[in-house]
């Protein structure tokens, strides 16, 4: 069948047909991909910015891929859930088995790093034209979001993050006095896919919300921020114009882009670390540890998720996609074929949020 | 009476008979003074390092004093639990009595930043002969730790901080395969009397400690780290001596004490912040970044301590006295008459842990 | 205007003209009345089965109605989210002002029982064409749901109570293997619209749900049941039928329903109370307690809702909007005019899930 | 070695000389038994009352005793933390190495039912002159409270239920306005070492407690209440003595000991079950489930205990051996030879809180 492949450590990638020795076995089910995304991860492998990638033992090759959608095509005994034709995202990440959080499902929070994750590190990802997966590690997509169901694996990450946080701001009251979040504020430092998926999940939640970029918006960003009512906020023009922070989540990686804005940081608050991005460096002060202690702030870092965090993604989507009109396929900004994949993998579509290979 | 004051931005201290109208009320209590704790603050408002603090108001000077022990005088109407001959230690921040955090007696999280403290912000201390208090904020000391009981504040806030990370690690499973927390190795970067508690905390919860100089032990350091059964680690010998951190402690406040050690934290681990200073400052790179991301790491400033937690730290000194022998008489490495007072306010003393002046 | 109200104590309902002192102050709005719905509560109240109903302060009847849906017609000075022509619910209970509970809006954990309740206890209640009430009690519904929005009050109690066990359940891991919930199953006792919510609310979050009547569905209950993914079990055939149960939830209040049904309860389940009833009893025996203590089993009763359950509850609406069709609007089985309104209110109407009150 | 065996099903117990084929493994040591308890399970099953014990695979024997108290007398390889010496506490259940929470090391919430337990089910316990163990079960004995330490079994069980129960109450605000439990009152119902290791751990963590039996208080009863500053209360005076409860405990799991008391629990408050007993029965009325939903009332069943509750109780007992003077040495009211044990197994001693034998 056809994939989309990529050599570790060699630059390129490319289609080519390969054969990947997977058998229907109990409690599985034979998916037909549908749709992939494309997000900087992918980007970043191919052009060999990224280094941790390698393939399944066995082969001298990876299929690319983490943001899945696929059809269930064919059952395998003890297949209790799924049956041919539901429609299913799958899981990126699988455990160690080895240790206690892997051992509970809790693979996004794996304590040896001995994880694989699908189309990354270690597994076959999912562009291609079929793949086999265990029923536990795929999610059941509703009907009414099959059209926007590919956004479900990036908005899955932020699920995850968001659900931490809210347990974790349990340390104190952090809730408003009629006991909603409406009183907080926050920003969020970037404006691609996933910071729009935290201020869609924060505002759904009642937060208010800044959406930080240095320049202007672009038409697509303008659209959806006034559509969720977020506020767009060019730093270019100082800090003045903001509130001070209840939270801070950082999709950059970039200190020089976070750590100015800590500043503005009230009690109790949280940092969100989402973003990763290489060679950058700010100036960490005392004065701002300091602030961190005197303020009881907290810094979170988050990665990943797991398939609770998927089936939340979901409900998400059905939220939005009445909510918010046109919102969630305007974020697909452009969908393209397996012979196109390499060009678009290879460079930055121009306006693009979320770029998706279709495949059937 | 006597009570050594200071005046707000004019360096020095002085012990002064001062005149201080306050009339025992309702649900109030006399207090005769019996010890105060000297600490980092202190020393840091009478050098004017420190330029927060300021009196109260309708008064030119602060006493200062917020590390007290105290017996009751004399009881007002309305006092339940406490009677003439009571051991107390006073809580030293009162709350906005506007936030929700202040409303529910968690000062400790307060969030206009409008509380007073004592000794510090806008409210005498406790370094005079007598104060008069709520008995709310009075905590009541058990017999067997009286004689050690000038360190319950200082080991409050740590109680705090230990309390809320306990909370926080339960974001996932942070315990051992046995339930314990006995496989988790913590590091304590700085070794006075706070990194000391924090060892000692840490050591009753089951963790494996190491307490961070950059230096030989002294003598007192030596036989408190051994006693605990923690290890002291002069870090001018490298890192490599260490396992991987699942905590890190600063005491320090000095970010480039901090920041390298990061390197080291695994995976769902936690950096408690709890020291401040002024000057410093390290580099913060991007990679660090990643790492906080990828690792699902938490960072947790940590500040003050309400009543619950006063009351957390005498049950620790009642462990601690029998099951450390003389470790917490022996932190007490000097008792100075009122007189002396400010000379060991002026300077710190050689060998100090903690030094105490006695009032009664 | 026009107003449905009774006289405590006396049997009956009428529509009556009535003039309310509400004066449109600050931080407050307008509303007129949309559609109300009539529950269990409204027709006790009127048959004088409920006797803890009372009107408020100064007036010699009370104003029905707790399920409200109103258009925002006026709004006063420093109203900041809410303008003229949104759609708003009310929250139903008032807090008391002096418990720690009510201070931070979570008058749902009253601890004084000094609250007043719109509809019920001491404040007019919204089966009037117009009421003011403060924009920190107005809860505004999003455009998709303002159709079904008159079930948001009930739905809110739903989702408080089930957001309360999910963090009750952190007490040890009661997610499975692969994160989520779908290995568990839940039974609901009673198939009214309450025990409907809870089946939506709990099959969105994963889990296997059991409908429990003594009785055939009739046909909508077979129509949503089918629809939800839920299974209608008539209980008249014995337990056998039925898996063992992690989580049982009451809302008959009949201890003869629910009690024979623990004994299916597994190791860490619950058993959630919602429903109340007058006049019945079932024996308790020891060997229950035995089965409670030795499977670690926990039993939470739960009521009310606060303005963040509110929220909850649209966001469901949402999401159900679409992934069950016409399940909602079904669920309104019948639109009565003001002056068919004491009809519905004094009996019950045959083949009912909720009848709804239109005001304009 | 001597050992004290029953045979399940046999009334009777008796002193004989078995041998348990034990050999040291890596990771275990050898323990010679110092100490162990007796208590309601020992006799039960002594009297065939308890129909639940079984022997391990391969014998026609059980060897009693779960309260165990031990010195290491010799350690197999790998094992880090104990040496040759060192006193310890044996955890009593084993996990079924299949469900989640066993394989956390959280047996105490097993799913599944298959665990064995020490001296009950499937597995020898600590009545024999020595044993083997794994170093993950043996809790480590802090020298101060060697003389007490053989209490340190049934304490845990305490220390498990009321660290759940702590978590359980965060569902709202539950700490008084000063942020300790103070203004909380507790029932005990029962009086025996359950009852009181409750009122202790309950005292300690600040709440008013009332220790509740229908009698007068025995003379041991009436020192220690009157140390740990508990009230002892005859419930055959009525109950308008008490004040309203926060928290009832009940360890004697006599329905009609504690459903009649549940009339005094306030909003938001809880009910302990911990003790069970067979044959007794109560009436459990409609209004009774009206309160549990009204009030928000929760119920939680709590048995054993993990690693972590062992270490909680060891720190619990050096807390108390200083602050309450003799009462834990005055609860062990009674030190018997193994000859002397099948004595006091068969019937209950006069007068007595705790008695114990001594084997070395």
């Amino acid at each position: 069948m056809k994939a989309i492949t990529i050599k570790p450590n060699n630059i390129g990638v490319e289609v080519k047909d390969v054969e990947i020795r997977e058998q229907l076995r109990k409690g599985q089910a034979l998916i037909k991909t549908v749709m992939t995304g494309i997000c900087g991860t992918d980007r970043g492998i191919v052009s060999g910015k990224i280094s941790f990638a390698y393939p399944p033992e066995g082969y001298t090759y990876l299929v690319l891929g983490h943001e899945g959608l696929g059809r269930v095509e064919e059952t395998g005994e003890d297949v209790n859930e799924l049956k041919k034709g539901d429609y299913v995202v799958p899981v990126v990440r699988r455990g160690c088995g080895e240790c206690l959080n892997c051992k509970i499902g809790r693979q996004d929070f794996c304590e040896t790093g001995k994880f694989v994750e699908a189309g990354i590190r270690g597994k076959h990802g999912f562009m291609r034209e079929e793949f086999v997966d265990d029923e536990k590690y795929l999610v059941k997509v509703p009907e009414e979001v099959r059209d926007v169901a590919v956004l479900t694996e990036p908005l899955s990450n932020v699920v995850k993050a968001i659900d931490e946080l809210l347990f974790l701001q349990r340390r104190m009251i952090w809730t408003c006095e009629d006991s909603t979040l409406e009183c907080r504020n926050a920003y969020i430092v970037g404006t691609g896919p996933i910071g729009t998926f935290f201020a869609m999940v924060l505002r759904t939640l009642g937060l208010q919300v800044f959406m930080l970029n240095r320049r202007e918006p672009s038409d697509i960003e303008a659209y959806i921020s006034e559509k969720i009512g977020a506020t767009f906020y060019d730093t270019r023009k100082g800090l003045e114009g903001l509130p001070e922070a209840d939270l801070i989540v950082d999709t950059s990686g970039v200190p020089e882009a976070f750590i100015p804005l800590m500043k503005k940081l009230k009690h109790n608050s949280a940092l969100v670390l989402f973003g990763t991005v290489e060679g950058e460096k700010a100036e960490f002060v005392s004065d701002l540890v300091t602030e961190i202690v005197e303020k009881n702030i907290l810094i979170m870092g988050s990665v990943n998720a797991s398939k609770k965090d998927f089936q939340g993604a979901l409900n998400y989507l059905s939220i939005w996609k009445y909510r918010y009109g046109d919102v969630l396929t305007r974020m697909i900004t452009r969908v393209v074929s397996i012979e196109e994949a390499p060009n678009v993998l290879t460079k930055k579509v121009k306006g693009e949020v979320k770029t998706v290979i279709k495949w059937s």
